[in-house]
């Protein structure tokens, strides 16, 4: 198939929905970007590269850090983690913390805020202190990213942090349950730094590519985690990776994919490709409008939908 | 691929799991039912049939008609009936009342008790009259399973009805915010009769087939529902489909699925077939528990699991 | 002190206020009510009786009957009926429903909808009979009132089933926990019928004198209840008689009252005189918006507040 | 009437209840106290003082500075506080967390943790720094108390501030809903510091005899708050002083009381006298089982309860 013709074909359409939408603006240093910009990106497991826009320009990864740490603790921790975070989809934002009470401080998943603070937690534990924490999970970054040079920026960081009450309350919360080990205020910390991490759509492709290959790179060919955790990754991503859109997504785009408030979506073709697109603007859910439209374009194109 | 040797690989595999887990005892005429019975029954969309264990015996298909349902209103009411349900994963089922009243009446997808009655109430709107409703339900089913005689079981319906208050509940709080146009005991009736049908693994798994071929059965070339009309059902199923353990099906099996407390799972294989199992006793998600494991197996066994 | 000048007083001060507010306008029944009218009516425990405004005009008494129907039950069961209702004020009325669930179907108080339902059928399960229930509590409040002609409206009872979705969705689910005996519909039927029930502000003040005097009315000498019990009702009307603005009316007018939105109120002074007010519009909390401010006037003229 | 026989007998009589419950052990500071303490004390309007039991020793006072605390900021800022904290029961504890998040951050009543909280950051506010707004709170309960020598006990405020996570979280979703002002770190240090404060029952009975007297010390003469303020206050403490009991208190006592987990509880006889009872064992609401008894013999040997 011809996906570079498929991408060029996607933006042509696309174009007049980019930077429809709004840029995500709780923090000033998000508000800042340009809502006009796109990007998409594909690596096929045969390591075959497609790119179209403006896919070297880097951006604020968010929440798509939070599949990089569910991943590093799955592999950490296996079936373990599970008494901690569980794997079922939440309902509404509004319930969070109810719900979080109701459980008795268990989040239901790894990517809602509750969830992925966690397992933050669960290797800072592992890693015993915050700041080796940090340089493991940017080492694993740059590990399935194959590139060295990926970091946080600090200022979309130090933003975060002046802002991130609720989710200090998220934290003091699981810990007055004891399902949080360190400091709250540091674990919220970290959190924060690692969804600053910065990214383009280029390296975000590759850095899913062992997920779409069971767990081990293709090109590479080294095995990051085992084909069962891949497996659990995959249809975590598809039930609970699109906060409270995440049925729509599954019907839309039909693939396991997970977004991020700075725009950039990742997605997994189970044996064929990782994908990543990025448009900084935001539908209502928190998504980015333009980037869920293309990846939506591309799976009616290909018929690459898991459904 | 071998599927017959394959049912009979499961079966062996699962025998000392069957009859383990509970059945369900909620209302007296499921209770009474031998929880030491297995069937699993394949058609795929060439047409060939694969069977194993009691797959001509009957059982109570529960909420497994709510596919059927949702399927009958999607058609109907095509994008209009996402207006009174929605298509998102709901939190733990103690939320279902604070989520509703949240949520001004407006059920989060059309798995969840909560919405299955707004679907089985967008029926009787439409056909006016709720005898008339079920006949129209029931001959839905005839036609998707191609077989004439199916029915409801009377004492399983009374005996819901008898111990249905709950489910009244919903349909009362739903109707105060003015999403439910029927009299919610009407309402209420109506969808515990479409509850009580009776079919067997054989009949269940023809009857989801179309969903596996994109809305159309494969051998009669009869045309339900449009493409993306069956994309969106397999993706509710496969998001919503299983309570509070959709997520741990998405994983363990990866198939689109619907359970029902009779113990009965039906899965689509898109592009591929049509599943049903059916086992009476039930884990603690009140899904089947020989059936899951025996879905799980087959995933496994034949790598056709989504992710 | 002479209390018929008081309320001279206070009639020439609220007049710019009566008719400020708006009518319950959720049954049209209720709605048609003229807003412009106003009535106070006290009756001492020495057996004098004062009176301003329309003091012989009836009106809907609607929750004040919650009132009534507590005392019945209370004599009757004694503390066993706090195994079914408690006397705990409750949050806000959208925790109505989480609240009941979280609690099994214990309503927090007689005063809440949930719970006077639950009264209500206590009272069915004591009569055995819907019809002979309702006809002991017209008998209940002829005998307290000293009034032979109490009735019934039987268009206002018409009215509230027909719109009644929200009460009967409680009373379903108080059924699921096994806390309702009587069917559900003809629970908050005879629930709705009592709250038809109407009476004048003369009828009201003289119909809460006993409780004014420790369960016995000081004009007849007839012994209603214990002062134990008489003490246990004002307590409660003062923590939880006006939903949401309890707290507001301990502090404005600092006795124990029972509001309706039929715009009654009736207040007791204990060891000294029952008090009604009634003027139809009422105020964001769905309390009589001249009736409250009368009643704190009064209790700023006469320093009868209680702290 | 003859009090210090009245004591004297309440003693006698509660003397088999001492010691019955459990001592607050959810941090080690409180846990370490004797739980057969007991020590009741009275002081009137006119001067007299009346004392039984142990009402020297000095316990911590915990909740009860809650009152304080709430005295000194609605004499600040009046009827502006209520925009940041209400005046109305709450529902049970375990809907603290979604009525702070359905409300929008607005405490229900300044006696639950929540509403504590935002009172003690409006004192913040006020005197810019923390240690000069604990300095001021010392001096408020010195003056109220006319005891020049109370004090923090550090131990227990350490002790506190180790498991404090959920007063932590309340403190982070309020600020997360900008009502607080304060670092919410702070905040909450600051309000476990003034729970931490040590008083024996003599030096409470005499700190709340102005809210006895209409605002005003009836010996010093010295005018604290307006009558309107003093009503208020002891119109709250009946409504909401003692958690999810404080309508078995205002059934059983009949007064406007606060207690707190350190085993003290006070209470006002508007008009008469304030009164203090201690015991450290508490029933299964967090309030001292002896002392509620003593409480509730009281008003039933004096008559004073206000039903």
């Amino acid at each position: 198939m011809e996906y570079q013709k498929i991408l060029e074909e996607i933006y042509r359409e696309i174009k007049p929905e980019i930077g429809r939408g709004k840029v995500a603006d709780y923090i000033p240093e998000l508000a800042k970007v340009d809502p006009g910009q796109f990007a998409m990106s594909i690596v096929t497991v045969e390591g075959k590269s497609y790119n179209i826009g403006e896919t070297k320009k880097r951006f604020s990864i968010q929440s798509i850090s939070k599949l990089f740490t569910f991943t590093m603790a799955l592999k950490m921790y296996s079936k373990e983690l599970y008494k901690r975070v569980g794997v079922e989809p939440s309902g509404s934002p509004f319930n969070s913390l109810v719900q979080l009470e109701y459980e008795h401080g268990i989040p239901r998943n790894p990517f809602i805020n509750a969830g992925a603070i966690v397992v933050t937690d669960s290797l800072i534990d592992h890693y015993k202190d915050e700041f080796i924490t940090l340089e493991n999970i940017l080492n694993f970054i740059r590990a399935i990213s194959t590139t060295p040079d990926i970091n946080i920026n600090p200022y979309v960081a130090k933003s975060e942090m002046e802002h991130g009450y609720r989710n200090r309350a998220l934290a003091n919360l699981i810990k007055s349950f004891d399902n949080l080990h360190s400091d709250p205020v540091v674990c919220v910390e970290t959190y924060f730094k690692h969804c600053a991490v910065e990214m383009n759509t280029q390296e975000l492709a590759r850095s899913v590519l062992f997920l779409a290959n069971r767990g081990t790179d293709p090109i590479t060919k080294k095995r990051f985690i085992t084909p069962t955790q891949a497996k659990r990754i995959n249809a975590v991503m598809l039930t609970c990776g699109h906060y409270d859109a995440s049925g729509e997504f599954a019907f839309h785009v039909g693939l396991p994919g997970k977004s991020g408030v700075g725009g950039g979506i990742v997605a997994v073709v189970p044996g064929k490709m990782g994908i990543c697109v990025w448009s900084p603007a935001l539908n209502r859910y928190g998504n980015s409008h333009a980037g869920t439209l293309a990846l939506e374009l591309f799976t009616q194109k290909t018929k690459l939908s898991i459904f």
